[in-house]
């Protein structure tokens, strides 16, 4: 299992690289295969698949495995999170297979995006996938509710979809519960590759107004402390308070 | 700021590398500068600190900066996360510097202690730190309680230094009211580094045992769903619940 960040072949680790070049067959969603297009070579079986079939990729993996094959198994961002790792463990485990695995963290999503929009992550902070197709909405929904209330900052992965356009609305609205309407947010969308756009808005505006939002964006919303500078979103950490700068 | 990762040079990503390679002045905590010496070289004005000194650091990369010279400050992980990214955001507007300055992602802690103990982070979770160096003892309780209630896999950053060996207990007490004493929980000690422990424990233990945790560690506990197998520590996605595997 594979982590290949964000995009850029220069922000994927060394590791990454060579256990991508090491292996006879490289599997991952088309996307994440045609970003690092240049380190695939034509001896190496190559099996990019469409979104949505996560099962079907996992299961093939393995079973390349299963009968020795070295297999790269490459997933955007960090394997770890919102990725495949859990999958694979879960159908390894199923299916009783022998296999070895291995996982090569990568820069997370939310790594990226927070660089490009300044410090946002500088506190505690949670992350929450606004997509319902696995976890039902009212869990969500809970989740969202308390961790405006514990002042988090929060990450908000898959935050629209082309079927789902109002979630993010109403993950916004439920947030204003609990913190200011000027509250900062920072949204990227396709962090570090073609396309990429940040914007910098506010906590009114996501509940508000129909921002471009789509399955390639990344929203953070500011803790309480979060303020913006010079076009930079920035969460003090404490500092301030104890140093007086 | 330039994020290098867990410590191994071939998890540092070749843009971070580069920038190192391009500064005229490399500073650093003296320990992460220790984990890279390799990619230093003797024309470059090296300067290593001892922990705490944080204000000292920054303040003195952005000065050198505004002289007109190139700074790579390093940070170990990721630099937006419990790292000197916000602090320079701050001090660069305090003291209305007019410096570039450009965040160069890392692979954070949590990425790297997931991968090593399976996949535990595959659902929402919380990243909270126990240090009360710079954030009271209140806010964290309220934000570890709400977490655990939101039924988050929460990453904890600073669970132990030599002054405070009861945190952790303490952090684990509150979780258990809000979860099985038999919740796996994960403890990485040094990850990819020499010296590397992998810990998979209960909350149950975590809360009464005195382990092995350290500054250098990282705890992660599971949500209500999470399981081990294999001496792996996996937090299912739900494509059980959708695809019956």
């Amino acid at each position: 299992m594979v982590g290949t960040g964000p995009g850029p072949v220069d922000l994927i680790c060394p590791r990454a690289r060579d256990a991508i070049a090491a292996a006879q067959v490289v599997l991952g969603y088309r996307t994440y295969l045609e970003l690092i297009s240049e380190l695939l070579r034509p001896d190496q079986e190559i099996t990019g698949s469409a979104m949505m079939q996560e099962v079907e990729r996992c299961s093939k993996a393995l079973d390349l495995a299963s009968q020795g094959r070295s297999v790269a198994l490459v997933c955007g961002g960090d394997p770890g999170i919102y990725a495949m790792a859990g999958l694979v463990y879960q159908l390894a485990r199923t299916e009783g297979q022998p296999v070895d695995i291995e996982i090569i963290p990568g820069i997370p999503a939310l790594s990226a995006c927070a660089a490009l929009l300044g410090a946002p992550l500088m506190h505690d902070f949670a992350a929450i996938s606004l997509s319902d197709l696995l976890t039902p909405w009212e869990i969500i929904e809970r989740r969202l509710k308390l961790a405006a209330e514990a002042d988090f900052v929060i990450a908000i992965y898959n935050p629209a979809s082309k079927k789902r356009r109002e979630h993010i609305k109403k993950a916004a609205t439920m947030i204003l519960e609990h913190r200011s309407p000027d509250t900062p947010v920072g949204v990227v969308t396709a962090a570090y590759r073609s396309g990429q756009s940040i914007q910098l808005v506010t906590l009114d505006q996501l509940a508000r107004e129909h921002l471009d939002i789509t399955m390639q964006s990344t929203v953070i919303v500011g803790n309480s402390r979060t303020f913006t500078w010079n076009n930079r979103m920035i969460t003090p950490r404490g500092y301030e308070d104890k140093y007086a700068i």
